[in-house]
Order: structure tokens, then C-alpha cells, then sequence
């Protein structure tokens, strides 16, 4: 039988690094459920020393993933190493992933230590994992561009104190595929104890070569482990991304050989809930998963295509996950049919009292919409979850009216905590006014990094408008998302709520790349 | 001297191919003069024989395009070529670049010919090539899945027939980097007069790995010419990207070894042209030209970055273009720093008529925003060059009112030729309620595929909003793009802007991958 390859997905944790990624514990849980339904091998759910909320987030994720592993980061410290493994206590598997950069540059610039002291830290933080916990991976952060003959003293150390994983980080993206391919093979024909781990590949994408790279480390370099992320996000350029990698490695088995447990009619509804909760659009050329990666499902059937699919295809669309938006639900649909259909797509309420919350909008949305996609019901649901989560400020009537030649107004009331404010405001335009009358209000000050509107389901000009809004404030950036048909209760919605993820203080430390 | 390779940009042939991306002749020689400053060694301008509009198009980007060559595909027979050839004739430097598939299912399911016809075929179309142009470039169709054995017949009397440039496409973005690389090096070495011609890499994205297949095919395969397309715009997943692939060879020329001709600090602003012109959105984890892709370019500086950048930047943000947002002109700014700036960014406006009309829409502009920055003139002034090519469409005036609870209304009014339209209408959102009073009117019945807006600058809720709509009608997709502090208004002008694309018929003929 073939060999495996086990695919570690850090969307959870690099992913959420990203400036403006940053995802609530709820919004966690439900894409570490998409990522078991995907069948995901290793799901790296965050950073559980650095914040609190990263703790719980873990924790929680923890207590309900069944079929992967989950793991957590943690610096080479006792601390850090206690912290995850004490929010990994209810997982059906763990595992632990420590790292220390190995890098002369990071060594010398960040860490201020010397190899010596990295060398003994790395050691006794693997030797003080094991005794927590059977499954150890180790990770030389910046390892490519370490030094090989210091690197091989490091690795055989950690291996001997018990790390099964090595895991090889370009952390910086500067690879190519050969040089990546051989840099591990050398590593691994050097150590003598490198038969005892599985070696792993983690790549960026700033030279837009992840994937290549993460592939030679497998077939040059003898790695059996692809660290990735869905949509490829991730800090900078982002991680080599699980869709493409999975679906090379499923495309060309002719040439690479290996199995890969992933289930890829699972892709395209995990792209999108990522793509939701974080706000990072995916850009319609992107592979596997943007709109325009086949062209049949952007609606166009080209001459060559409709001659035959392979002429121009080389995996079908539905393998993947696209289907043609269908009409799930209306207006007539009951509780029943809304709790269904959020089993099929994969979403969990985790109580009655959410469901019951959740079918009152919707039933408030089909009121006003006459065709409910899947799309609306992941927005609504994930609107739901976030706003139950930290629900300060709260949307409670806006009206706005704009003309050409004359200034925009807008008049909008909400609530925050116990208190119902108004503001009104003129602006540029519309939603310049209604955000201009919420900070009437408030004078939060926030700097506004971006704004994006995308319609939630195309085919219509009656598509919800989902925006996302990015916001600054005192060094911390967040994204808030708001769903509405209307735009300008959307985009109030989503200011809103990027304050609520504001108003919610919680400081996290910046873990490796 | 280090050899050099050649960047064969497509954006304006392959790029333009994806659905939704068309562009209108003054878009596309905005774009042009853009990859000449970035000094890209040949534009491909697009498919002459294809319609009326690509041969203007063509034609208009040779008259004025001096540094770099000038290329037309054309499909391997006399027609297209004499119409590639004429549409050059003005050029300083001019290539014709021809093809026909030659895989056995392209042969097949696609052309309907014997490999013996194709063979035919591709000789007496560079014979008749050469007799108009001295250069010529052939590419094999889907070569990636050719038979060797024929491909070999056929690239060699090609070669003897004079094409200089042999490419090499991965139609269907099926390679890998080593099997591509060695494919070409075979065939280089199997094709006795190989040493003729400069080879070429063509590759898509389907799997993720068009950059590494192509440095792979320059590395492993001996090719010297890329073809590539910013922001890797192109049908499906795309083409190798511009930025990615340059970049590369030029941060890791330790490895790669070669020269090559960009000056990358052009590359941002083509990235966002390209981006505003055809509403493709760049995603923010997008490698070299996404918002996210420096750390530092979305305001956010870790700790690592700011002890020594160099832990985690292999490329400097300035050397591609990245620049802070900067006020460039306001309210008291003349018709000359107006003209100064337009320079500057590379756009030249066609007549002194032009550039009072923009001039007039700035200040107009300036009147209503404080700030006026780079991506806000970009955005003026190609809204202004779409609306003066086809100004079927207009609006004239919009009101609009919503509030919660209640539904929307929206009032507008609207040239049509001479005739002036007024049309009301309700909506579930201000927007639908808009293009709903538009379409009272007109029942022009066309369907909405894609509705997104940006902020044309972050950093302010006083930010224009740029609205991009697709629509579909018979089988044509465009893409309308309008832009406005207002974003009701933004949208009804994007979605006239599309109605004028429907509206100019041009029908195109499906070319290569």
C-alpha cells in the first residue's frame, strides 16, 4: 500500500495570524468541525499560552473533534508546553507542537539567545512535552534558512527526546522546490535518529511557490507530513494552501503515489466558511476554490468544453465541492427543514436555544428574501454565533436617505450593553453617514483598513450584501461582518460588530510564521 | 553576462480571456503603457482575428507602444494571421504568434483533424507568418499532453520554417515542476534544430503550481521566455503570475542566475490598474501584490519585523511599488499637478479634451472628499474613459431612501441615448431598489453573476466606493465598474457601465488556453 500523507491543517492557527483574521472560539469550533468532516488529519487549532481566548478556543475544540488530531502550538518553555497540553486534556488525540527559531538571523535578532541556549531549550521543552504527552512535534522555526550542521545537532536531540514530528518551516517563503527538496533529504540522511520521526513540510507562499515547495519537500526530501491552510491563508503571502496541494497530490497520483485521506467534496464549503468568518476573499482565479476555477461554474460553457470536459478540465467540479446554487429553503420551510440543512452543511448550534434563534432570523430573512441559498444560511448562522458571543453593541433601527447633489443622512439607534444610543450623521454617502452616526455616539476613533461588500449568492440582485469591515485601534485589527439585503444596515451591522470584537480586549503573542 | 529572460506578458490576451474580464480598447492601452514602463520584453495585446474590437485594440496598443515588442495570437491559418499582421503594422517591434493544438483529445474532440492535418497546418502557417513578419512564435496547443514523438515532427519544421520562439503550454495546468522541466528538456534535446528557436513556458494554475513549472521549464527545461500575467489573471485558476514568477528570480538569483528586465516597482500599480479595470479583486494573502503580503503594508509591525525586518521579508515593499497611501491633490489643486500626477502614474490621456473632462470630474470629486489619492484618479479617470467610449447610458440623478423595518425605494433618472428615462422602484436593499428603477425601464432582463464593492482608498469611512457588476445576457459576460463616495450611486453607475458593454456588441472567437 502506498504511504500516507498526513495532512496538519493551521488555518486555526497560522491562518488566524493573518492581521484581521482573527476569529472568535465559536467561529472556531465551526470550521474544526468542517475541517473533521474534510478528514483532516491534524488540525492545529491555535496558540493556547498566548491569550486566554486562544486557551478556551482550543479547549473547546478539544472537547468535540473526534476523528482528528488536535494540537497546539507552544513555545520552547514549560509554561507554554503545561498551557496546551492542560487545553488539550479532552481530545480524543493530541498533540503538542513546540518551536524555537534556529536561524542565526532569529537567534541573534529575536530570540537574543545563542545557539547553545537554543539547543538546551529545545531539548528539555520536547523532553518536558513528552512527559505530558505521547504525540511531540518540533518545529526549528526559520529552519531553512538555518544552519544545516546546528540544525542536525538540534534534530537529533529533540528526536531523542521523543519528538515523532519534524517539522521543517519556510518561514520566510524563500524556497524553491529543488533547494527545499534537498535541504531535507540532507537533514534526514545526516541525523542518525531521523527514521524514528515522521518529517513534515510547512511552507509560505511569498514567491508563490508553496505548494511546488511543500511537494519537493515530500518527494525530494522524504517528508510525510504537509502543513497547510484553507484558501492558503495565512501571515503575508499566506501557507501553501490544503485545496491545491490535496488536489495536486489526488490529480497527478500518477506521479506522486500517495494516499491522502482528505475528503475533497468538502473543499469548496470549507473555502467559503473560512472566506465568511474572516472576511479574506478569495479572488475568482484562484484554484480549486475561486469562482472562476471551472469554468462551468461561473456559468460559461466554452466551445472546447462542451466538446468534451477534458479538454480544458482536469478535475470536475463537484469533486471538489461545487455544486450549482440551489434554492434550499423559503419562506414556507420549517424547523425541522433549517436544523436539517444545517446538519448537511455542516454547522452544530450548540443549543436549542441557538437553533431556535438561529430559525428566527432566517424565518425574518425569508420574509424579506424569497430564495434562501446555502450561503444565507451560513451567513446568518455565523452572524448569529458571533453576535450571541459578545453582544455590547447592537443594531436596533436605521434610516438613510441620499440624493445626488445633496449631502447623505442617516439616523441610527443601537444599543450598548444596557443603554439605547442615537446618533445621525451626514457623510460622503450613505454608509459614510450611518458610521459617522454610530461614532457620534461612541468617538471610538478606529481607523478603517478596509471595507468589502460581496453579494452572499449571485443570480440576483435580491442577494444579501455581506460586509466586512476592518478596523484599527491601539495596535489591535479586527474584522467585523454584518449580512443584510439591504447594504447600508449590512455595513452598520458590520461596524457594529467589529466594535463588539474591539470592546473584547484580548492581547495575544506573535508565535512563529 | 548572466542570459536573460524574457517576460511575455498575456494579460491582455489570455488574461482578458476570463470570464468577466473583457476590456475596452482604451482600458486596454491604459494597461499596455503600464507594462511598458514596467518594461516587459513583449506585450501580448490580444487575438487580432478574434472580433473588430481586439483587432482596434491591437492595433491601437502597436501605434503607441515603443520599448516593448507587440504581439497577436492567431490561429494557425491565413486569415487570422494576415488580420495579426495588419493589426501590427504600426508596431516598433511586432511578433505574431500562432498555434493549434496537438494533443490527440484536442486533435480529436476539439479541431476534428488528423495529426497529419495539424502537422500541415502548423508548417504552412508559419511559412505564411514569415512571409509577413520576421518574428514568429508557434505554440502546440494542450503541448504538455501531446505525444512526444509528434511534437517533435512538428516543433522541428516549424523551426525550419522559421518560428523563433517555440512555447510550451500546460493548457490544462496539469504539470509538475520536474516532469515539465524535463518534458521540454527532452524535446530540446530529441529536435536537432532546437538551438534555433528560444523556447517558451506557458503555464496555468490549476494545481497551484504555475510559477514553479515555469522556473522549472527555465531551470530543468533550458526555455528562456515566460509567459505570464498580473495579478496571474487568466482563464480558470489562471497564468503564472507576473509578480510571483519575476520575483522570485530576481530574490533568489543566487539560484536562478539570470537576468531579467522589470523594474518591479512598477508592479503594484499594474497589479491594482489591472485589478480596478477588470474587477477582479486581489486577495489580501495574494503573494507580492496582496494587501497583506508585507506586514508592514497593512499597518501592522510584529516583533520580529520591527527588530530586524529581515526575519521575516525577503523582499522590500518599496521595490515593488508599495508606497503609503498619500494625499497627492485636494480641493486647490490645478489643471497642471492634475496633468503632473496622471503622468506619474502612467496614464496618458488620448486628447487635451480628455483631460479637461477628467479634470472637471476631479474637481467635482474634490468637492465632496478631502483627500484625494492615487487609486481615487486611477478610478476617475477610467470611468471617465469607458463612459466617453460608450456612453449609451448615463445617470442623471438617483434618490434613495431605506429604513429598517419599512421596504426600500429608490428614484432614478437616466440618459438613454438622447432620450432621458425616469424609473422608480422598491427593493429588498437601497441597491436592488436602484438597478430595479433602472430595469423598469429597460427589462433588458440580464443576470447578475457578480456584485462586490471596495473602498478605492482605506484609511477613512470618507472612502469612494468602487462597485463592480457582472452580468450575463445571451451567453455574454461584462463587467460594469462605477465608482462614488456614494455607494447607491456607484451602483447604478456600474450597473449602466455594464449595460453600455452589453450594449456594444463584439462577439470574440475562443482561443488557446
Amino acid at each position: 500500500m502506498a504511504d500516507k500523507i498526513v495532512i496538519f491543517d493551521t488555518t486555526l492557527r497560522d491562518g488566524e495570524q493573518s492581521p484581521g483574521a482573527s476569529m472568535t472560539r465559536e467561529e472556531k469550533l465551526h470550521i474544526a468541525r468542517q475541517l473533521e468532516r474534510l478528514k483532516v488529519d491534524v488540525i492545529e487549532a491555535g496558540f493556547a499560552a498566548s491569550s486566554n481566548g486562544d486557551f478556551e478556543a482550543v479547549k473547546a475544540i478539544a472537547a468535540v473533534i473526534r476523528d482528528s488530531t488536535v494540537c497546539s502550538l507552544a513555545r520552547a518553555n514549560d509554561r507554554d508546553i503545561s498551557r496546551a497540553a492542560e487545553a488539550l486534556k479532552g481530545a480524543a488525540s493530541s498533540r503538542v507542537h513546540t518551536f524555537i527559531a534556529t536561524s542565526a538571523l532569529h537567534m541573534e535578532k529575536k530570540l537574543r539567545m545563542t545557539p547553545e541556549q537554543v539547543y538546551e531549550q529545545a531539548r528539555l521543552a520536547v523532553r518536558f512535552a513528552r512527559n505530558l504527552t505521547a504525540d511531540v512535534e518540533f518545529s526549528p522555526e526559520d529552519g531553512y534558512r538555518s544552519d544545516p550542521d546546528f540544525l542536525c545537532r538540534v534534530l537529533e536531540a529533540v528526536i531523542d527526546e521523543g519528538a515523532s514530528t519534524i517539522n521543517i518551516p519556510d518561514t520566510v517563503g524563500y524556497a524553491v522546490p529543488e533547494l527545499y527538496g534537498n535541504f531535507i533529504r540532507n537533514l534526514r540522511e545526516r541525523i542518525p535518529n531521523s527514521g524514528k520521526a515522521i518529517w513534515s513540510v510547512h511552507c509560505h507562499n511569498d514567491l508563490g511557490m508553496a505548494v511546488a515547495n511543500s511537494l519537493a519537500g515530500v518527494m525530494q526530501g522524504g517528508a510525510r507530513q504537509i502543513e497547510c491552510t484553507i484558501n492558503g491563508l495565512g501571515e503575508r503571502a499566506g501557507n501553501c494552501s490544503l485545496e491545491e496541494v490535496v488536489m495536486a497530490l489526488k490529480t497527478r497520483r500518477d506521479y506522486f503515489g500517495f494516499e491522502v485521506g482528505i475528503d475533497a467534496r468538502h473543499i469548496v464549503p470549507a473555502s467559503r466558511l473560512v472566506a465568511q468568518t474572516t472576511g479574506f476573499v478569495v479572488q475568482p482565479n484562484k484554484a480549486v476554490v475561486g469562482a472562476n476555477a471551472f469554468a462551468h461554474a461561473s456559468g460559461i460553457h466554452q466551445d472546447g468544453v462542451l466538446k468534451a470536459r477534458d479538454t480544458y478540465e482536469i478535475m470536475r467540479a463537484e469533486d471538489v465541492g461545487w455544486s450549482a446554487n440551489k434554492i434550499v429553503l423559503g419562506k414556507l420551510s420549517g424547523r425541522n427543514a433549517f436544523k436539517q440543512r444545517l446538519l448537511e452543511l455542516g454547522i452544530t448550534l450548540e443549543s436549542e436555544a441557538e437553533v431556535n434563534a438561529g430559525f428566527a432570523r432566517f424565518k425574518e430573512l425569508a420574509d424579506r428574501k424569497s430564495d434562501i441559498f446555502d450561503e444565507d444560511i451560513i451567513a446568518l448562522v455565523m452572524d448569529e454565533s458571533v453576535t450571541a458571543e459578545h453582544e455590547h453593541y447592537r443594531l436596533l433601527a436605521l434610516s438613510q436617505r441620499s440624493e445626488m447633489g445633496e449631502r447623505p443622512h442617516a439616523k441610527v439607534a443601537f444599543a450598548a450593553g444596557d443603554a439605547e444610543l442615537h446618533g445621525e450623521s451626514d457623510g460622503n454617502g450613505p454608509v459614510d453617514a450611518s458610521l459617522k452616526a454610530i461614532e457620534s455616539k461612541l468617538q471610538t476613533g478606529a481607523e478603517m483598513l478596509l471595507y468589502s461588500v460581496n453579494a452572499i449568492t449571485s443570480g440576483s440582485t435580491e442577494s444579501q450584501g455581506e460586509v466586512t469591515v476592518r478596523l484599527q485601534q491601539g495596535g489591535r485589527v479586527v474584522n467585523g461582518v454584518g449580512a443584510d439585503p439591504d447594504i447600508i444596515v449590512a455595513s452598520a451591522k458590520a461596524y457594529l460588530s467589529a466594535l463588539n470584537k474591539l470592546q473584547s480586549k484580548h492581547e495575544r503573542v506573535a508565535a512563529q510564521g
